[in-house]
C-alpha cells in the first residue's frame, strides 16, 4: 500500500485519460487522486463524479483556474469566466470523491500579457480578480488555492512567485476561501522559505501540500523540470517538517510535469511515485492521518 | 558617443582578447569596461594594467572571485586562495583605470556541491567566506560585491536567489568592504524588488548596477539567456528609477550571456549595447555623472 497521505496528481499520468487514471491510481494502492479539468470535461462533469465515487478515491485538488493577467476586457470576462465554471466543478468533485477529499481549486496567475512590461500592474489584476471570485467560492465552500510559481516562470506562466506574495495576496480573504499550495519545486530555493510556511500555517491558509523535485541541468522546456522526489535535490526533510510543524494533515501531492515520465506505463508510474514518496517524503511525515 | 554612465562588461564579447575587448569598447564610445579574470590572466596582470591605463578607460568591476560553497576543505582553501588573488588584482586594476573607476570585485556565491541537499549548509559557508576576506578586501579598499542570482541558478551556480538575501549577508560588514550587485536580469521578477533596492541605497551597500534583458523561450543552456536591454520584458524604468533614487552614481554594466550575441561581431556588439542603452535605460537615468 502507499502512504495514506500521498495524492497522485492526475498530470503525473497526463496521457491517461480519467478513468484508467482512477484505476492505476487505485492499483498502486494510492487513496487520493488530484484532477484536471480538461480530462474531466473529456468524459462530462456528471460522469467524472460518478466514476470518482465509484473508484472510492479521495478528492485532494482541482488544477486549475487562473490566468487572471490578461489586459484585454473580454479575455479577461472569459477567465473570470472560466474560473466560476471551475469553481463549480471542484465543489462537485469533492463531494464525490470518499471521505476526506478537499474541496481546493489551484489557481495559476498567468504571465505577462503579451508584449506587457508592466509586472506590477498584472499583479494588480491578480488580486482584483481574487477578489471577484471569492464570494463564490465562499458560498460554494471551496478554497481558491494560489499557486507561488518558480520565478522562471514569472514572464510567461504567473507573475506570483514566492509563497509569501502568495499570502500577502490572500491576505484580504478568510483562510477558508482563500489559500496557498506548498509547492517544492516552486519554492526550494527561497531563503524565507521555512518562515512563510510558518506563516501560512498560522494563518491557516495551507490548502495543498505538493512534493516534486529539482535538478539540473534543466531541460529544453522549463515547465517540464520536475522529478520524483529524491531523483534531484530539494531537501524534503526540512520543508516536509516545516509544514507538518503548522498542523497541516491534508493530502501531499506528487505533480510531475516530465516527458520521460509521461512517456512512462501508467501503472509503472503510479508505482514509482508511491515508493518515492515513501522513500523520500514519508520518514518525514508524523503518524497524523487525514480526518 | 554612448552614455557616460555605461560600462560594457567583458563577457558580452567574451571572445574578444583583452586589447581587442579595450579597443572594441573605446571605439564605440564607451567610457567604461567591466573585466573578467580569464583575458586578463591570458596577458597577465601588469600587462592588462597598462593595456587599461593606456584605453582611458575606466574600470567598473573585476568578475568574479566566489564559488564558496564546496564541503571539501583542500578545495575549499583553493577558492579562498584564488579569491585573495582575485582582489589583488581588482585593487590593480582600478589603480590602473581611468578616474572614476570602482574597486569592485563580483563574488557569485556557488551552488550545491554535488550530491549535497543541503542548502542552508551551502548559504552558511558563504557567509563564513565572506568573514575570512573581508580584511583583505578592506586593506585593499577593494569592495566585495555579492551578486543574488536568478533562482533558477540555485541549484547549481548561486545559493544567494535574492537581493534582500544577499544584504542580509552584506550586514555584518562595512559598506566600503562589503555591497550587493543590482542585475536587473536576476531580480527582476522579485515581489521584493524595489524595497530591496531601496534598502541597498539605504546601506550604502549598492556597488554595481548591472542591466540586461530577460525573455522567453529560454534557451536550452538557461545560462546564455539574457538579451539587450529593450529586447524583453524587463521594465527598466521602475528599476531604474529606483536605483536611481538611492544616489547611485556608479556605472552601469551590461553583461550578456547569450551565443547568438557571442558569435556577432565585436565591434557590432558594442555598438549595439550603446545604442540599447540609450533607448532602454537613459531616459531613466538623471543628470548626474560619474564621479
Amino acid at each position: 500500500m502507499a502512504h495514506p497521505r500521498l495524492s497522485l496528481n492526475q498530470a503525473t499520468i497526463k496521457h491517461a485519460p480519467l478513468e484508467a487514471a482512477l484505476d492505476r491510481t487505485r492499483a498502486a494502492g494510492i487513496e487520493s487522486i488530484g484532477l484536471w479539468r480538461e480530462p474531466v470535461a473529456e468524459v462530462g462533469l456528471a460522469r467524472a463524479a460518478r466514476l470518482l465515487a465509484d473508484s472510492g478515491l479521495r478528492f485532494s485538488s482541482l488544477c486549475r483556474g487562473g490566468f487572471f493577467t490578461v489586459a484585454d476586457a473580454a479575455e479577461r470576462r472569459r477567465s473570470i469566466d472560466a474560473n466560476r465554471r471551475a469553481i463549480e466543478e471542484t465543489g462537485v468533485l469533492a463531494g464525490a470523491g470518499a471521505p476526506g477529499s478537499a474541496a481546493v481549486l489551484v489557481l495559476v496567475a498567468g504571465g505577462l500579457p503579451e508584449g506587457s512590461r508592466d509586472l506590477i500592474g498584472a499583479r494588480a489584476r491578480v488580486r482584483d480578480a481574487l477578489g471577484e471570485l471569492e464570494p463564490q467560492a465562499r458560498a460554494s465552500g471551496v478554497t481558491l488555492a494560489i499557486e507561488a510559481l518558480h520565478p522562471m516562470y514569472a514572464s510567461d506562466r504567473a507573475v506570483v512567485s514566492t509563497l509569501g506574495q502568495a499570502l500577502d495576496l490572500a491576505q484580504p480573504f478568510p483562510a477558508s476561501s482563500v489559500g496557498v499550495v506548498v509547492d517544492t519545486f516552486h519554492i526550494w530555493w527561497d531563503p524565507d522559505v521555512l518562515t512563510s510556511i510558518a506563516r501560512a500555517g498560522a494563518e491557516g491558509r495551507i490548502a495543498s501540500y505538493q512534493v516534486c523535485d529539482w535538478a539540473t541541468p534543466l531541460p529544453a522546456d522549463v515547465l517540464l523540470a520536475r522529478h520524483y522526489p529524491g531523483d534531484g535535490v530539494i531537501d524534503f526533510g526540512s520543508l516536509t517538517a516545516a509544514v507538518e510543524a503548522t498542523g497541516y494533515t491534508g493530502d501531499i501531492e506528487v505533480e510531475l510535469f516530465n516527458e520521460q515520465i509521461w512517456a512512462d506505463d501508467w501503472a509503472a508510474v503510479a508505482a514509482r511515485t508511491a515508493s518515492a514518496f515513501d522513500a523520500a517524503v514519508a520518514p518525514h511525515l508524523g503518524a497524523r492521518v487525514p480526518v
